[in-house]
């Protein structure tokens, strides 16, 4: 037998169809909220990546040559694409830009739970505005998404970045070490990232007030006593969010994010009961396009992991709906072999979901079969009942049968609420 | 600025609604005729493919080596994967199995008009069956696509690969040497064909007999002078297609698929106004299952070409259906700016696609964004209005206006259609 690659998966039918329940249940809700699809390709330049995030990136990545020599990747992320489609092809379209993206992206690590070397993302991106609105816009979206989706327990905690680079830059840090010290700061590794404050000279003051930042976290009120130039912008998320009806958004200054080109509201979700791996969606407001070549652009986004959510969803018990196969034809005997077969052909016609004996069995195992593909009904089709123009429908959940005539099927499965279309 | 890989392409919001719409209509019509879907992994094991297809499809992929040294390639196809799939964990299900996919698909080639290096396909396959009744629901399914989509002039031409080698073996040719001749017959190279089959020694009659037939093609009646063991099977699929009303299926004898799995029915279908690259769906009966450590199972599928689809329906006209911005919410000043903001919250409430301004522009700007986006309505906000719980409704394509209570306004959008759930 030959294997699947170690950290992928293969999805059999019932997790396609919750998969593509909740991937649709996410491409109606960004349009509701004015974001159109976008794709880019699976492959990238790596070069794009390392731009980015520093060449360190290439050890997580899939990274090879193709037969030109080239230096390829599997894409890590869809941001950097993104905005790599922007600045190449989309300047010149009105802002802000809406646009979110859906699918797999790659990282070679240890597979672990819940961490697969293929994963799927959706994102959406607002390019060229930075207000609150706009900021607000995008929080609201990721949480709109959540709530749609029907998961019940979930924290959004949204940051400030400019606070803490604006500490730093005031307390006389050189700016080549600030990503190093908010890097220890976002893993709470307080005692490391003190080492490297009193590196850069600062005051114990100083330094005490910057993990201090750190750990305020709590509902809105908590910036009250708070005082700092991101305050009311911060309070400005925050009010239009809550006039967008958004649920409970807590304030946490921790909220980092490691990357270098975040610029100011950052932000997570949190589901508590997926434990170490509890995040589900991470984003911020950012400028990236001018290390692409383009003018600076400010833009917010976000990335839901789409895995963790169906996980998150399922651990409370989320099902999706179901397309059920409406009719299985049957035909109990050869020569109503073509005319079952025809039946069948008309019901897909008309919508309705049929399937029908291939496999020349009997009736008792064919009704097996449709019980095993969750048939809703059967039809019979019989030499007797045909000479009156009708078919037998058996409920394959009651096990009660009926005559319906042939010109009456359609109608007869419509009212049933079978009608796929 | 960074390009994208070569051969690879973006997809901006108009070309990515269009495709997904293509999409949605194909995985509705899989539904339709029992199919369900399946996923598997972007990249695969090298081999996989070089046990299917022999080791020069190496040169054609996107192959390279793991960080743990493994050979992975980029899938080039989905038949492999697939049949992967059902060998490692789906031979316990009740057959036939139906399944279907779509996703990208790679192949490392000169990029030229119409044949990218990563390009999608959709493709079905029905798993444990073999008889004219299985070969034609594969066969219908991807007629009825084509039909479902709007595709108007497209040509399905089936024939029997079975045919054929028997003509072979019955001719004494051995077995090694029969992929090369149906290789040079399937390109219509007649002339190295013929020379092949010389070495074979094969006699001067058998070889006008071998290549006469693949020159039968035409309606089903071609079939009636023609002699050989699979003439009623090939009848009885195309009997079969007759009653399920798939328009003028062709017999061509011609058609013979380079691969050495088919073994039975195999078919193509055509759109003549693509030119050289007119192939956009194609597929047959095979067995796979035990090249990868499986029993043999005999299955059916096809795979459609989704990019060249989308081309033919393009050059018939065919414009796929937008979801519009049905409402532009546009805040007169800055003391409206949370109503607004409010308003557009509460119609996206009710699933209605709204967008508000999060540019602080004035009136005139906000109007030339709202009719570049495209949206139905501009709903101004303005504290005149607002007196009366009301707000300004503007028709952008007729400019006509109108008061609407905010009360009535998610009823008023409702009405017009604009409900975009």
């Amino acid at each position: 037998m030959i294997q699947r690659p170690r950290g992928t998966r293969d999805f059999g039918p019932d997790e396609m169809e919750t998969r593509r329940y909740l991937e649709g249940l996410m491409r109606l809700q960004a349009g509701t909220f004015g974001f159109r699809e976008i794709s880019t390709p699976i492959f990238e330049y790596a070069k794009l990546f390392t731009i980015k995030s520093g060449p360190n990136i290439l050890e997580e990545m899939y990274a090879f040559k193709d037969k030109g020599g080239r230096d390829i990747t599997l894409r890590p992320e869809l941001t950097a694409p993104v905005m790599r489609f922007f600045v190449n092809e989309l300047t010149d379209v009105p802002r802000p830009l809406k646009v979110f993206y859906i699918g797999p992206c790659f990282r070679y690590e240890r597979p672990q739970s819940g961490r697969f070397r293929e994963f799927y993302q959706f994102g959406a991106e607002l390019i060229g505005a930075q207000n609150p609105e706009s900021d607000a816009e995008v929080i609201a979206l990721a949480a709109s998404i959540m709530e749609k989706a029907g998961l019940k327990d979930y924290r959004i905690r949204i940051g400030h970045i400019g606070i803490l680079r604006k500490k730093l830059k005031d307390a006389g840090v050189a700016p080549e070490m600030v990503p190093s010290i908010l890097q220890k700061l976002d893993k709470k590794l307080f005692d490391e990232a003190r080492s490297i404050m009193e590196q850069a000279e600062m005051s114990d003051g100083s330094i005490d007030e910057v993990v201090g930042i750190t750990n305020i976290a709590g509902p809105v009120s908590v910036l009250d006593d708070f005082e700092g130039e991101s305050k009311d912008y911060l309070q400005g998320v925050a009010r239009i969010l809550d006039a967008s009806r958004v649920k409970n958004p807590q304030i946490d200054l921790g909220v980092i994010r490691g990357l270098d080109y975040y610029t100011g509201i950052v932000f997570e979700i949190d589901v508590p009961k997926l434990g170490a791996e509890k995040q589900v969606c991470g984003g911020g407001s950012y400028s990236l396009s001018e290390l692409f070549g383009g003018e600076t652009v400010f833009s917010t986004g976000f990335a839901i992991g789409f895995d963790r959510t169906i996980l998150a969803l399922e651990k409370e018990g989320f099902k999706a709906p179901r397309r059920a196969v409406e009719a299985y034809v049957i035909p109990v005997s050869e020569g109503m072999r073509e005319k079952a077969l025809g039946i069948t052909s008309m019901l897909r016609a008309k919508g309705i979901a049929a399937d029908v004996d291939l496999m020349r069995r009997n009736l008792a195992k064919n009704l097996k079969y449709a019980n095993s593909i969750k048939a809703r009904k059967a039809i019979i089709v019989g030499e007797k009942e045909l000479e009156t123009q009708s078919v037998v429908v058996r409920d394959m959940e009651t096990g009660e049968q009926r005559a319906v005539k042939i010109d009456d099927l359609a109608d007869f499965f419509v009212k049933c609420g079978g009608n796929g279309v």
